[in-house]
């Protein structure tokens, strides 16, 4: 028999219990038809009325010490506990996945090193993308290629409340709330709405990619607090939707240096990514060989997470060798340039008379105005050919220097 | 040393040898920093020009019994020698990728069984989808999930042609003519445009995912041919696109009987496969765990065929278990169900008078009636509600002696 233990009885853990004993006989079947049970489930809460009642454990040691298990699923989520207990059960020999991507993110290349030396596994397919299989792919399929760049929608919550301020022109703090009232957000919305979890994700994608340790505090992230209808409504003249994308870009062949931002920013109506609606995330990944692979799916929710962590757990038992090839650096150092050298086109909105325009055209050089229904004469708007973000502050600080102001900023991206 | 072989030096055999040598320091750290190499290349042709002159060979024996070859790609494509070649190499003990969706439609779960007996790979990632993973996402990803249903467009020269009628009103002939020009289709087009290659596809898919051998010839599989601008115009007034779908569909738990059917359909444009255009292809999988999954890309050309070729080689390397769970039936019989007994909303387009239109509701019930620019007065279209195919011949029937005609038929999907 083999037995798992599950850390950590909330949405995902109850989901994993729940896909488990559903598609068991199946699951067991692409194991080579071994038997496989659930034998512990750490919570420090009671579930009494819990159809796994049995099986609940508060106490860590008794999942550590127990040389039965196989396979521990750690869908706890932050930092502490959680790195303490997926380390040590490690260190005992037990194979651990995880949907935590705060995790994965903070201490990714240290865990999988740890699995390494142990001889087990660590994967992580559900920490990006929920149930999108993303990891695997990314490390497996496109083995043959030089990944050169990925961007993704890794957020659902704010690509929720942008869907709705584009197609039911929903202000952001209605939009927000109704996230909110629908379980989509949490009552402090920050982590989704300033970026950090999209952030985490790229992160963990950049990483795997490009094979070092990439920090989230080191890449540039914007959240989606500021934008605005009237951007929408630009966007759309421009012919597309502002979405919030996590980004991350080799920049040299040897050094390992990316360029990597998360921010909201104009995707055209032709890319894979803008239809990418509701809670829903996509990934486009890049690869020299292959060209543009995008991947499409709900990228949280309960079952979609529990079934990539269990599909990581048919890995694990599978005992491949991936553990082996699924590695990358960590120097501690930082592998990101500074956002300033990016380069990319900008859409600017502006306050300022009709001189400002003729002074855009003469300092952006090549620009597209762009028109939105009900458009203050004060108020313009444009699109500005590719430049440094640098260049772009420059040339906006000699337009607010006579006298426009700068409403908005967002990036354009050609994904 | 590991030493691979490549059969056939074609479009994709080609590729494979530049992907790898231009990859080649990555693709030997995916596999722990081993050494690889191409040792032989078979083809019968002369190719003295070639950067890899010393290494061919027009005698098959000579790989099938090096016992340095590790691994076989076969990339020649048709029935045969590649099944002769494919068998042979796997009894050696050499595990085979292959590129070959013909031969992996037709012999496909004999040559994984030929495998497992011998304990080495038969890997075909390549042959559904050309660099988009889906072969191994399918099996391992989504391993936690009962598949209930997958479609796609699964070959790019029948969606290039689509996508010149759609975006260009080019007609049909004008469009194949210029994919022939392109070197998106061959001079003998049936095989994509009638459907055939786009059926070995979801024959693939099918049978990994509902674990039964699906073959061809018991899949109901219509082509593009028929398929006008007029059937374009009322479609884009529907809301929606015209592609070619296959699909496949489980219809009981136990039995693994399944609805299976290649056609061009009216997709809506809030599908993401709607978007999906030119040679790009694009796959669903709806899982009852991770809901609808979609995966986008390149579905052929030299390159992406290549990097998957090249992903199966290094996973076939890596040694992993994956072919002893890598296993479908087959025993010989049909699987798919009668597609008369299949439902699905109906687009038709018809002839007749105004009382025809009016008999048409007493007909079909609810219908949906279409307008087109440059309709004619005896012209009338409608979407009717969900019913059988059988139920949809007959009130067509009805309709028709009446003096009706059916100029055209397709069906309406929701995917």
């Amino acid at each position: 028999m083999i037995y798992i233990a599950v850390m950590g009885y909330g949405t995902v853990g109850s989901g994993v219990a729940e896909v488990f004993y559903k598609n068991r006989e199946s699951i067991q079947r692409k194991i080579g038809n071994k038997p496989m049970d659930i034998k512990y489930i750490l919570d420090l809460r009671d579930f009494p009325d819990s159809p796994y009642a049995d099986k609940f454990t508060k106490d860590f040691n008794v999942i550590a010490n127990d040389p039965d298990i196989d396979v521990v699923a750690e869908v706890m989520g932050g930092l502490e506990p959680a790195f303490t207990y997926t380390k040590t059960c490690l260190e005992h020999g037990k194979s651990v996945v995880t949907s935590n991507k705060e995790l994965v993110a903070a201490r990714g290349a240290e865990l999988l090193e740890i699995a390494r030396r142990n001889n087990v596994n660590f994967f992580f397919e559900a920490s990006v993308g929920g149930g999108i299989p993303i990891i695997r792919p990314l490390h497996s399929s496109l083995a043959a290629n030089e990944i050169d760049e990925i961007a993704g929608i890794l957020n659902g919550t704010t690509n929720f409340i942008l869907t709705k301020m584009i197609k039911e022109q929903m202000g952001f703090d209605d939009a927000l709330a109704l996230a909110q009232k629908l379980g989509y957000a949490e009552r402090n919305p920050s982590a989704d709405v300033d970026g950090h979890d999209a952030c985490r994700k790229i992160c963990i994608l950049a990483s795997l990619s490009f094979g070092r340790h990439i920090y989230p505090e080191f890449i540039h992230t914007e959240g989606i607090r500021s934008v605005t209808l009237e951007d929408v409504a630009y966007a759309e003249n421009w012919g597309g939707v502002i979405k919030l994308i996590g980004r991350a870009k080799r920049v040299s062949e040897d050094g390992g240096k990316i360029y990597a931002m998360v921010s909201p920013a104009f995707i055209s109506h032709d890319s894979q990514l803008s239809s990418v609606d509701d809670v829903f995330n996509g990934i486009l990944v890049r690869g020299d060989a292959t060209g543009d692979v995008v991947f499409y799916g709900k990228g949280a929710g309960k079952l979609p997470t529990a079934s990539a962590v269990i599909a990581d757990i048919v890995d694990a038992v599978k005992a491949t060798s991936t553990s082996k090839s699924l590695q990358w650096k960590d120097d501690g150092k930082n592998h990101v340039l500074d956002y300033k050298q990016q380069s990319s086109s900008f859409y600017l909105r502006m306050q300022g008379s009709i001189d400002c325009v003729q002074k855009a055209k003469e300092i952006f050089g090549e620009i597209k105005l762009l028109h939105r229904p009900g458009q203050p004469n004060d108020e313009f708007a444009f699109v500005a050919p590719c430049m440094t973000e640098t260049a772009m502050d420059e040339k906006s600080a000699q337009l607010q220097q006579i006298g426009c102001r700068q409403l908005a900023m967002l990036r354009v991206l050609d994904y």
